[in-house]
Formats: C-alpha cells, structure tokens, sequence
C-alpha cells in the first residue's frame, strides 16, 4: 500500500495542531460548535457521532441539538437566527441532508456567513471564488490539503473533477483554478468521461456512483482523490474501483480513511478561524 | 461572413426589448443607474460614453460621477454607501479600473449586492455559483445569451475557456457548468493549450492577448467567442487571430462588434432586475 493517502494520519495531524492552539487559549473563551441535526437518518447519526468526537478530543465546546424531523422551515430559521445572535457561538452546522419541506439553500444562506463552518453561505462561496476568503467548504479544502501534504503538484497541473455539487465540485473547482491549476468539472452530460480524465494529473470524483472510476480512467502518473460516500449491499465504498486502479496509478485516497477524516478537520479549522475572527 | 455572431445586432434586440419594459412603466418611477469614474482613463471614457449612450436610448436615467483621481479609497466608500442608501438608486457601476491606491475587491464587496448592477459582489458570485442567481456578471452572460441565440447547444458540450478573472472566467465557468456544459478553464500555467482548445466544440478566449488565438487551437465544429479587449498599433483587436481563423470554425464573434455590445445591454438588464427588486 505504498501509494495510499492516508486521509486518517494527516487529519490527525492536523487536530492535534488544533488541540495545542486551543490549549494554548488557556483561560480565554473556549471556541463552540453548535450542530443541529433534524430527524433521525442513520447516515447522519454516524457523521455526527465522528464530529462530536473529534470536537471533544480537540478541546472545543459542542452543542448538539437534535430537532423533531416535523420541524417546519420557519422555526428552524428562528433557531438558526438566535445562534447567529449569541455570541459564544462560533461555528453553526446544519447538518444535511434535511427532510424534504426545508430548503438547505435557503439553510445555508441563513446561517451567517461569519459562523460559516461548512462554508455552503452564498457570501463565503463568493469569496471562495475571488480567492478572498479564509473559511473553506470543508471537503474541497481536505482534499486540497490532502495534495499538498503529499507534494502533488497543483500549478500547471491537470485536474479533472467529476461531480459539480454545490458542497465538493464547484467550489473545488474554483479554488484549484485560483491555484493555478488547468480544471475540467465533468457531470452526467459529459460526452466520454473516461477519456477526458485518463489525461488528467489529478483525478477527483464527487459523484456519488460507487465503481464509475475505473482502469480506463486513470494513467500510471495520476493521483485519484476519491470523494464518494456510498453504501453498496451494506459497504461503504467510494467511486473508485479501488481494486482495479490502485496498482495503476501513482497515488490513491481510500475509502474509507481518505476524504472523510479531513473534512472533519477542515470544519474544525473552519470553526477556530472563526473563532479568531469573533473574539 | 455566413460565421459571424453579430453582438451588435442581438444587443439592439434586448436594449429595444428593455426600452418597451420601461415605457410600460408610464408614470412609476423610472429605474437609475449611476456610473462613478475615478480619474480620466481613456478607454474608461470611451466606455462610459457607450454605457451612457445605451442607457439613454432606452429610457432609464443615470447619473455619472466623474471624481478627481487623487479621492481616497475611504471617501470613494462613502460615496458609495450613501448611494447604497438612496432608495431611488437601482444599480451603481465603479468604472474599472482604479488607480492604484484603491482595491477594486473591497470596493466591489461595498456596492451593495442590491445595486450591484455589474454583478461583481461576493454575495451575487456566490449565489451565480449556487445556481440562485437573477444578477449575472455582465460579460459571461451576454456570451451565454449569444450562444443561446445562435442555438448553439450548452449542455453535454465540451467548453474551453482561456482565463480566470473575477469578473469573466471564473462565473463563466460556474454559470457553464450549472447549466450542464463540461467546463475546462485554462490559465498563463497550462501546458498545451492549443491541443486543450482544438478539442473544444466552445472555445471562449478571455485572455487579454491579442493573436493568443490561432489556426492550431481551432476546429471545423467549433464555435469562438473573442472576449479580448487589446490595442495593437492603436487598433482595437480581440484574442484571436481573425483573419487566420474564421474560415476554419462554425461561428466566431468579431471584435469590435461580439462580446462588447452584449456586455452593455446584459449590465442593463441587471439594471431593470435590480429595479424590480427594488420598487
């Protein structure tokens, strides 16, 4: 497994980082989380679970409310509003998906972009996209933290990313092109998928489709960042065939262990700068 | 010139379009603009005096503030927030660019996103890349109309945009990508763009670099918008090397005459939406 990213090591690293800052906070206010959750999916108890964890060993505080999944939209807005005004709270998640009859957009836009930690504000996409901002769409930030701690060239390089959601593969896209890197964002439109990204350098999928990735993708030079979250007869798997592309290529997430540990460390960065900037 | 989209032509066609929406208004309020310059750049003259021209011919009103080049950045904010302020204000415009002691970012993050008629504001480029947007940057979209004009089909097409500015490439991409095109954006560090180019069925040049354009990026299928603004020997001339390249590719846009005019009719369009919202 010499060619694996390990996601789990780094983000590791990277909250043990935090930990000393916090600690170093000493008798100050201690930075706090807020989560809210609404309803019951099993997914989301598991993600929050990780989150609630990694908050507490770090050293944050955490609040965690989980809301009756008949909640209307206008209540959560209320809730949402009255933590936009406390000011001990730092970060607000809204955890997703929500239950049909609430609009995570209109979610997101709510929560103020100055206790911003998942980054989905209109206000901090913009930013992401003028380069101008400090707080990142978690993932999209893991991934690129990812490639940099393992020195991938990211200038001049060439990404494909396939997958186009409003949470990974947009916002990525804009923060690698504002690193300079050459970026195609392929989507279920895209004519030859295979093709276009058997020349990338870097490789990312964010398409929600377990095995799409396969030994016609890929060349022995690429680096494969796999985003996907999928459950296949009870596995979670990604959208990799990781079986089939792991000896042929020269660098791999795996999944799990890649993607999803970073993008809990990237929240947690989210909610410190956040922090910094409320105190 | 069978291949020839003329900007000029479909521009007049929106702006006679806007003309009789503010005729229909009769004895309401009419909606405003007002353009600020800061110095007396002579392209920005040039400009301004087209935007002026256009916005006249169709009936809406505007006001020009010409200030002395020497205004500081903290007074050119405090004009713009009383003009925030002014209810009877729809769109403000910052003519770019601004002399060197003033950061067009910050100044376009304090035009409020309710008068942000050129479409620069964060909070109006986040919700462009989230698909929510009625305000558009006004250059992406009139190519996006231009190309929706002459049919040219969007979504499963393979789009290569050469450029990253703030206020071109990067919410071109987004807004190409949302509606369903692959999207690949090029800057001054990728390696072979020609060979990325020719295999475009799109291919938009917003590089600021004049004959960057040849026969070696284009091909037979191939439809050209030239978002290049140069000056060469004291003529006005795009990215592409026109005379090169027209007989080789489906449609092309001409410079003078493409891009240019859309430009102006789309920041009015933005204008009567603002208004909309606003009355």
């Amino acid at each position: 497994m010499q060619n694996l990213i390990d996601g789990k090591e780094y983000s590791n690293i990277l909250l043990n980082k935090l930990k000393e800052k916090i600690k170093e906070l000493k008798d100050k206010r201690l930075p706090k989380i807020v989560i809210i959750q609404v309803g019951n999916n099993l997914a989301s108890n598991k993600y929050i679970k990780h989150k609630i964890k990694s908050v507490e060993k770090i050293g944050m505080l955490c609040d965690f409310k989980k809301l009756d999944e008949n909640i209307t939209q206008k209540d959560l807005l209320e809730i949402i509003e009255n933590l936009n005004n406390d000011h001990i709270v730092d970060g607000i998640i809204v955890q997703l998906p929500l239950p049909n009859h609430i609009d995570s957009t209109v979610v997101n836009s709510v929560i103020s972009y100055k206790k911003d930690a998942d980054g989905f504000n209109p206000i901090t996409l913009g930013n992401v996209m003028l380069g101008t901002s400090k707080i990142f769409p978690a993932t999209p930030n893991g991934i690129i933290k990812l490639l940099e701690w393992k020195n991938v060239e990211i200038k001049g390089s060439n990404v494909v990313i396939i997958g186009r959601s409003n949470i990974v593969g947009k916002p990525l896209a804009n923060m690698l092109i504002n690193k300079s890197a050459t970026v195609t964002v392929c989507n279920t439109q895209t004519k030859n998928t295979a093709n276009i990204a058997k020349k990338a350098d870097i490789l990312i999928s964010a398409a929600g489709c377990a095995n799409l990735v396969t030994s016609e993708f890929v060349n022995k030079n690429m680096t494969i960042i796999d985003v996907g979250a999928n459950f296949v007869d009870g596995k979670y798997c990604g959208d990799v065939n990781f079986n089939e592309v792991q000896d042929n290529v020269k660098l791999i997430t795996p999944v799990p262990g890649g993607v999803g540990p970073m993008t809990i460390a990237c929240l947690l960065e989210n909610v410190y700068e956040l922090y910094l900037q409320n105190i």
